[in-house]
């Protein structure tokens, strides 16, 4: 893989992109995306007029949750990132602008479908940098504690974690496990390399989905096997669902009305297509 | 206000009272309104008969609730108080005393309205003690973390927050504003004016609350100016609510169960004046 | 009592058992139990089927609960104990055979009652030691915290706690009591031998429990009384409930419908000697 890379002369630039600074640019992307998954929260608005102070806790939430979560995680004060005055004043702009604009203006902004991908392909930015921060972090109080590097690099990846939304992606845990792996010596690829590939996998395939409306995870078709071969559950075969009439659908009663859904939510995108 | 202070020959008095030892005096009125409190709780009292071992700990979590809470925090021990085994051995004995005591005469004592207004008092003061060590506190470990100092000193003011209760009142919220401001040299007055005056503003407006049986807060009306200007809320006009019929109740439908329930028990307790 | 334990020369004994290594063999029977007992759990099984990390995640709780209930409450990382990899992955081997065995096998062999017997009998080893190392680390931390000892002791003992689950034995708690005390010098009695003396009566009483499919508690009498002493609780009395007919019951109507059933089952076990 390095090889390839140093083809493209993409050693140096991998270099460079895993040092670039993340403040003010790439969170300011992350807080307006955060907190605009919160006002899409059904309930969200009515609580931002009655209590300001929940509506406010609930955003540093979504913008910090994965600090909270990955600093109880090694033992440390919950409301440590507090600390950063900046960070939170510019988390604290974003919601009150998002929520309390005159006439909706900046949401209406953000919302907007291009400027929406660049923010969501940004805040992928600074996922994949917080994840491995968060392994290395970990990789420092324990050496050889790899399951503590992948559960601090999970929860560092996904703030929704402390709301108790496991959410179906789990992207951050495979993030987490690379990562652990690269700090382990288990893969041949440096870090800034694997920070560079990570990061374009999940703004593309993050993109992709934003801009199609789907829900699903691009590792769905892997899960569905390694489960299979691993734990004997039935194969969820998403691309063999579209050959099959709904009348199929019956013959495996362990699927949860939210996968079923999910493969009717898929049949409409390609539809649309 | 320090030369109001110092004509009133206050400043002395000011720095002594700060220095005050807090234990037994203090701290027991302190146990004994917590566990008042836990006993009016519905149910408490059948809980203390089926479970001693849940009563005792409801109790403990009563009185150190806020300690707990602060310890979390911080990144510490959650048990941390429970070395000082005089103070648990108090609150014990006021938890015992007010659930076991023979034909319950240390509760009628103590639930006594004059003795309960003293009591009342006594434990502002150590809540303002508490919500100032706080901030102080937390003002070592994070020199510049103001909203640490603030959410740290909160936490330390209200014991009823490890419950997931959040008052009304908010009383707790502002003094760790307040105290936060001065740690931070933006107010100009010492730590121990500030917590004389805001010891006295606590104790009068708890103890007048207590004998009206009211629950309001008296920062309501400030609060929602406030509010309706930096969120757009609806003016809640305490005030002028006497002087619409109660038809004027549905035109705003936001209004909780619970706001129209206080409203009501604030008619009642103005007719009763 | 050492006079005693003398006499029968166990002294030497009490000393090589309380420093008898724990990892793999009693380990492993700790994991077997406790993973046994999630399989018990209504819905468990259908839960592995469909989320295996979830099971998985349940798994460990049950497994390491008490270590990271103890981490939690003096302040440290909860996520400590999964430094010890070999522990975590003999965990999940157990968890993995319990769960997928083909043709359910290895459940089959351990849910037989002579291995369960003997499964039940080692856990209990492992727990005496567990409460006795919690209390004395606890002790290392607060040398005069008495509540903090008991407190960790007995979460030490009781992996099930993290999941709110107050079992009706309390063994651990007394437990806990017990160890502080001799930690303390309250107790005329080495920590060794303290060791044997609470692990054979844990163990003894554990497997005549199990045989009897009993959920009783040995300390219900004592603590019937105590309890009637202290707080004027209804004697419970189990023994005189089998003299008086049915109608006998709504007599007392503080009986939870959990105690009720609990007096059932105890009439069926009687029945069926």
């Amino acid at each position: 893989m390095e090889a390839v890379l140093g083809v493209l002369n993409l050693g140096d630039f991998a270099q460079n992109f895993s040092k670039m600074g993340m403040f003010p640019v790439f969170d300011l992307a992350y807080y307006i995306v955060s907190i605009l998954y919160l006002k899409y929260e059904p309930g969200s608005v009515e609580v931002s007029r009655r209590s300001p102070v929940a509506s406010w806790l609930c955003a540093m939430l979504y913008c910090f949750g994965s600090y909270i979560l990955a600093d109880i995680m090694l033992g440390g004060s919950p409301i440590d990132y507090f600390q950063y005055n900046s960070h939170i004043l510019l988390a604290s702009a974003v919601w009150y602008l998002l929520f309390y604009c005159p006439l909706n203006l900046f949401y209406k902004c953000v919302a907007f479908l291009p400027v929406k991908l660049v923010l969501v392909a940004l805040k992928e930015v600074v996922r994949t940098r917080k994840i491995a921060a968060g392994v290395h972090h970990a990789s420092h109080a324990y050496h050889h504690g790899f399951f503590i590097m992948v559960i601090v690099g999970y929860v560092k990846g996904d703030s929704t974690l402390i709301m108790f939304k496991f959410g179906p992606t789990k992207a951050s845990l495979y993030g987490a496990i690379l990562f652990t792996m690269q700090e382990a010596h288990w893969l041949p690829v440096s870090k800034s390399t694997l920070i560079l590939a990570f990061t374009f996998f999940m703004a593309s395939s993050k993109v992709v989905m934003t801009a199609r409306h789907s829900h699903g995870s691009p590792f769905a078709l892997i899960e569905s096997w390694v489960c299979h071969l691993l734990f004997g559950s039935p194969l969820g075969g998403s691309e063999e669902d579209h050959h099959h009439p709904p009348a199929a659908a019956p013959s495996s009663p362990l699927k949860t009305k939210e996968e079923l859904s999910d493969g009717a939510r898929k049949r409409k995108a390609k539809k649309a297509e």
